[in-house]
């Protein structure tokens, strides 16, 4: 082993202890762009005709390179900065968790959790509002049959389908913000079912009329089962799934069917699954419960001091100290809003269907790596998103409006929705939700216009981050100003 | 554009907006494997006779397919993630910044600096120090020169050669500890000077008995230059570099040069760069001025605070509150390490190689890739472990020590020469960075045993983040007990 030039870049001394070795990447090419002409070094080829063991010849151990961070060396291989990020990622936040519990003790309490649902044990608006949604479903139904079997004109149909579709959402609106005994909680989740109800029968009343406008030589539905027909019938012990054609459809066990299944879009026949696995659904059960803690402990331990926190600096309007404050909220935040993702979109919604064996498990795409605001926007809420494309967007389009119109339509709808299931429990307008998802156009277009690839999936991870608790804020700001600031 | 299945998995409703379409995972690959037998359901063929733009046939929008998280699904592209662990990390850094400054104001005070090398304005015992170290310098040049020149004897050589090396570690160590106007930053500054020294000196009398003991009969240095000869000639003037033979070498410019050579292993005809790169050594220059105020400015504003903050937990001994200040300042301290890693092996070295068109700029290697912890220490200080390779492990590998024995050897003069920088300085000798490069042994071993790949980069990782800051505060511990103790 001589120290020549060319053990340099190679050697170590250590290598017995497993050092799995990158191949020495700046050999060869450190300089050669600077070193304008210079032939390379010679490597200076062993055979000198002393011993291997002995060092000998001109004992050199250096030869011409770069380092490897000058931009000469080409080198590129940072593979190891992401582990780093990881690390780094989650000593932080272990750091945080520990500094949160010894300042604060434990917060956690599930009792507390009760009350945010009911105010007053003997009355219970919110169930009653979830209960009573039931007519419209009926009212709805009941109008199909009618213009099934003809004994209503189709414009009359319109008009009354607006009507209830229009009450749905104006009924329980009303009675949230007339009675006081409605928690925001418990108003939040009854207008949320509402608003699924209206999207829902939005749909069913747009395909039946579909199936009642559809020419009467256009072919049928094929009639075969939609999957692994035999097989399916031999497990579930021959329950036959024959295709229902439209004047049937209109059954309450069809409706309810699809009012409990976890889609917003109706079709006649929807795929089913072949059997009910147990312990799939055992699975999604026990995830439905533990993030269910996991979520109420963590706003209870994180959220809310770091709100509470946060309500000073808001009433000095200190600046510094509510951009630390909003840094500091949107990490819980955003682990909140995720565990919220994976324990709805897949814990619930694919329990639901398990149940219900409902075929089509597509509720999200892979909107991690959406590296555009709109890429994110068609993938993270498929049944929404579906829903929009059918019902809202391509009958635009069939009606001749602009794509970009189209768009901007939707986003202004959703900005709707968004708006409703917020002001409305809160008994405060103050357009905070509208316009951060009317946000959403501008910024759609400044990220596709500016930013690609990993630069744009970042740009989308940083308005998720940043933008929901600048809004969280604001309610939570207002909110406070409104109703606990009285006193003072 | 009908409502087929086909189309669920495809079709967004705002492909206008620059929308960069990963393409749809899920398709024909969910819960395949789960629907034992069942044919794929067909993807309903368009061409049923209606318009393309009416809605028609069975008006179906659902597939029977898995959520992409089902283990079933068989998707795996979660590249996204590694965005979002970016951006989180310097979300959680720029508050914990802001949360700083919001604390405690601006800290930053580069005068205060200069107090740290000197207690007395008038009394210079580190300058001092580094001046005299010449005197070591001369004395092994004249003893070299007397050896070559055969008015010694090759034993009593080796006898003056340890007793000079042995002078330059210990007489600094005595200076120190006995002189009390000697800071501890001062003083570290001196003893780290006399150790490169020390490593120069050691590389200069061994391949100089190297050369002493070759055989006549060796085929010599071939003669031609380094590289690029006649370029370089023409580039800078026809200053010749003549290749140097052995006994010319023992001169004083030949020595000097080595001596401030960014490397610790002598060669007789080092490899020059053709030209000094101005701009090269402009940008090194202004990036050592940076992170140098840089450094200063974040020890200042952050670490101190954190570490006055961690004396009361560790006088109460508050296990849960001594690790969360760990955790703190984890962050802080392993950033300054990361940038005193860039500044003082990238920008100083490559200044100070530039000046002197010194050719081989390896003063690292990708140790942030390393996957083993042998790996990283073989990687991250490369003018260090070229030393130890070449004249500590290969020396003993041939007198027939074991390969693990050696290693652990270079393991344990590395902590030797660690303990020797903290302990003499601070005046207070706890071995806790002996342990912690001895620790380096069974941890490397441990890596190497147990995780393999990013598992393994992760460990080198949590080992660099987490092993320095505990040795800190041990040390600032018992400092802070001796020193600012006494009163109370």
């Amino acid at each position: 082993m001589g120290e020549r030039g060319g053990s340099a870049g190679a050697a170590g001394p250590a290598g017995g202890g497993g050092g799995h070795r990158a191949p020495s990447p700046a050999r060869g090419n450190g300089g050669s762009r600077r070193r304008r002409g210079g032939p390379p070094k010679p490597e200076h080829p062993s055979g000198h005709g002393d011993s291997a063991e002995e060092p000998a010849g001109d004992f050199r151990c250096h030869t011409v390179q770069e380092s490897l961070l000058s931009s000469a060396s080409g080198f590129s291989n940072y593979r190891g900065v992401l582990n780093w990020c990881v690390v780094m990622l989650v000593l932080c936040n272990a750091r945080l968790f520990l500094e949160n519990l010894i300042k604060y003790g434990i917060l956690v309490d599930p009792i507390q959790v009760v009350s945010l649902f009911l105010k007053d044990p003997y009355s219970w608006p919110s169930p009653c509002l979830v209960i009573g949604a039931n007519v419209f479903a009926v009212a709805g139904l009941e109008l199909e049959r009618r213009l099934a079997a003809g004994s209503l004109s189709e414009r009359a149909g319109s008009a009354l389908r607006c009507l209830n579709l229009l009450s749905i959402l104006c009924f329980p609106a009303a009675v949230v913000l007339l009675l006081p005994s409605v928690t925001p909680v418990g108003a939040a989740f009854a207008l949320g079912i509402h608003t699924v109800l209206f999207l829902k029968l939005f749909s069913f009343h747009d395909v039946n009329k579909w199936c009642r406008q559809r020419p009467q030589n256009a072919p049928k539905t094929p009639q075969k089962p939609p999957q692994g027909g035999e097989e399916a019938r031999r497990a579930n012990g021959d329950v036959a799934h024959r295709e229902v054609e439209y004047p049937e459809n209109l059954s309450y066990r069809n409706l309810y069917y699809f009012l409990l299944a976890p889609t917003l879009c109706y079709e006649l026949n929807f795929p089913r699954s072949p059997r009910l696995r147990k312990r799939f659904l055992l699975r999604r059960l026990c995830e439905m419960l533990f993030f269910t803690q996991l979520q109420v402990g963590l706003i209870q331990q994180w959220m809310v001091p770091t709100i509470q926190n946060s309500m000073k600096p808001f009433r000095d309007m200190d600046y510094s100290r509510i951009i630390e404050r909003l840094l500091k909220l949107a990490v819980p935040n955003h682990l909140i809003w995720l565990i919220f993702f994976y324990w709805f979109f897949h814990s619930c919604l694919n329990a639901g269907a398990e149940l219900l064996r409902f075929g089509d498990r597509q509720f999200y795409r892979d909107w991690w790596n959406s590296e555009s605001v709109t890429y994110f926007w068609q993938n993270w809420n498929i049944p929404v998103h579906k829903w929009c494309l059918r019902h809202f967007y391509k009958p635009m389009l069939r009606r001749g409006v602009g794509k970009r119109t189209a768009q901007a339509a939707v986003f202004l709808a959703s900005a709707f929705f968004h708006e409703y299931l917020v002001s409305v429990p809160l008994r405060m307008f103050r357009l905070w939700a509208f316009m951060g998802m009317a946000a959403q156009i501008p910024l759609a277009w400044l990220v596709s216009r500016f930013l690609r690839g990993h630069y744009g999936n970042a740009a989308v991870w940083l308005s998720l981050i940043l933008g929901q608790p600048v809004a969280v804020l604001m309610y939570v700001h207002d909110y406070y100003v409104l109703h606990c600031n009285n006193t003072g």
